[in-house]
């Protein structure tokens, strides 16, 4: 548990988040990119050691969609950089920690991730992720 | 803009979420603090250059707990360390933000904080803190 790797936040309209985040924060996003299998496509900036990830819906199916149906745009999970995943998954089993997924899988911008359910973090949607290209 | 300062959690039962930041986090807390003019009480994790922050209630018309009535607990906002607070809301007044505090007010861990009103970021509760004891 390294740093907050970033923060993901769901949005609508990606453009007009876009504007806005690039008015906030003072600065340009730094990269787009499409996760497939994820069915969104997300903006990144950079700040300080840590990112801001738009996440916004490219498929009515995506989680992101039935997400923002039901809570609207807004903070969606915190991402924290790991440097063994799979160590960090041995780890928080044994304290009871539930997961989303059973293996860790491709993320956006290089990364393996894996979530944690929220029911085992008091309704926070927790990242673990590891850059693939750490080692 | 210079990095996370903290994200803020609101959590309906301290030492429950205590007991599971914990382990999540694999450290203890390094501070609690009690913030009267919010109605709070805060208990703040290292991670990185920035921090996570527990918030609970410490009477029911906080705005917190009209939080966790409604959305239940989870993410609450994120806090973004500047240089200069004054500077930062003049520039984003500019930009048509709008605030949810007129002036900069003081919070907890010893910052003077401010919060941009969800309607302007999209959703999400953007507060600004800059430290008093930066300058």
């Amino acid at each position: 548990m390294n740093k907050i790797e970033h923060i993901g936040i769901a949005v609508s309209d990606l453009g007009l988040s876009e504007a806005v985040f690039d008015k906030l924060l003072n600065r340009k996003a730094y990269k787009s990119e499409e996760v497939e299998s994820e069915k969104v496509k997300t903006t990144f900036y950079r700040l300080g050691e840590s990112k801001i990830e738009l996440l916004s819906v490219t498929h009515p199916d995506s989680v992101i969609a039935k997400y923002i149906d039901k809570r609207g745009s807004g903070m969606h999970h915190i991402a924290i950089a790991v440097d063994d995943i799979h160590q960090e998954i041995t780890r928080l089993k044994k304290e009871q920690f539930v997961f989303i997924d059973e293996q860790p899988k491709r993320g956006a911008d290089n990364k393996l991730i894996v979530f944690l359910h929220p029911k085992s973090t008091g309704g926070v949607l927790v990242e673990l992720c590891q850059g693939l290209n750490d080692n």
